[in-house]
């Protein structure tokens, strides 16, 4: 799977002394988007160049230990599935000092086009998600 | 199922203008803050008169419809399944003009006691969560 | 100066167990939203119908005393100062059991229109902000 | 000034397609951790083996140009002054491929110990403080 690593910061903790568990979907966010980032093209470019839009459509993540603050954690993301009108991203939050394991999920995307519309993807954004790093980790739904 | 309304803000959105996937989980938060709190008992003074907090193991979240800025949603909370180590909260994210749904999911918490170690739930939590509105909605695992 | 309730989210605190000190801007964009609301016309309004966006120049906060997980604490707002081409906004947020205060600030906003170029404020949009509660307290630059 | 480069997530960004004007504070945070690492001390060191909290007192942002999701932006962090109970950073924050300067700030803290009480900086986070970059650029009071 792809790696990234974030820092946990003071705004991401809670009075627990933990990163709050919505903060989780942000890192997923920065893992799916370093993943493409790291096959050729930034999603900002699969917005604007290819004119496809991925929302969410389902997220999920299970915790299994608190990252803490200044806590160094690896973003883990591959592509769990790839179908035609959606695709799933897998990841893993890792601590980085211990190699624990904090945290897993994926997310679940389809494709958007102009005017909200659902689209089938382009074969450009097909060829960097079939190119990308499989799920070895991660939750299944 | 409890109801409570909250507005969509500014911070909430995204440049897609939806309210990011992230946010929910934070509706979540308020939706059963709001339901103990209707059930006699802040959360609040669940950690500290009672002493045990509910870390949250897993949170899943189905996006039906994007939520908008400055929409009025409701967030309707109610207890899934309530077990010796563990509740499930489900949740509903329905737009308070139109009645649409929104969002659908679910959070799973177990109870941890000083020195953040897991415990049994004191019997004033339990008689509070028996006592609360059933799920009715919600996504289930 | 108009008042606007809120409560604090787990969401909202940081391991020291306070409101993160960024959340306090949300909690003025919230104070401002509301404060045009109760003058007849939602901010979206004035982005929709009236063709205006008003981005943030400037924002301080001067933080007195913490606010606390589940506090209800008051936004009061109201206009400082009304220019051709600003309008500032004061604010206090208050600690509603205690009465006490816990940050003031203000907000410094253009007046943009389409093409994210500078305008002047449409009439309709100067009488809400001329007839709006006169910032009492506040920070001044 | 210490820099340190920080990338806008859509997350920060808001539907203007701008990052919002709260999350400014949040890189502010970073820039302010990342230079006391630089001088050989974490922030979360200084919380944990000196026992001192630096609440802020004051924020301020002043917004001169938005930056815009996936931006890369350079945080630039300086001591501004340093008196007996409080310390005031001051930050720029800076467009990385255009070197256009983005907003400009400062934050105001003061020295707490156990108890939140108040209470003098130890000679080793004084050392660190007075050895760190002054501030060249950003906002004053």
């Amino acid at each position: 799977m792809h790696r990234f690593s974030v820092r946990v910061r003071y705004a991401d903790t809670d009075q627990m002394g933990f990163a709050y568990y919505g903060h989780y979907l942000r890192w997923f966010e920065i893992g799916r988007a370093e993943m493409l980032r790291s096959l050729g093209r930034s999603y900002r470019d699969v917005e604007t160049t290819l004119g496809v839009r991925l929302p969410v459509l389902e997220a999920r993540c299970r915790y299994h230990q608190p990252a803490r603050y200044d806590d160094r954690v690896t973003v883990e993301t591959g592509v769990a599935e790839l179908r035609r009108a959606s695709v799933r991203f897998a990841y893993r939050i890792v601590r980085e000092d211990s190699g624990e394991r904090l945290a897993e999920g994926y997310t679940e995307h389809c494709f958007m086009g102009p005017g909200d519309r659902p689209v089938r993807p382009p074969e450009a954004l097909l060829e960097m998600l079939r190119a990308a790093p499989a799920a070895t980790a991660g939750l299944a739904p």
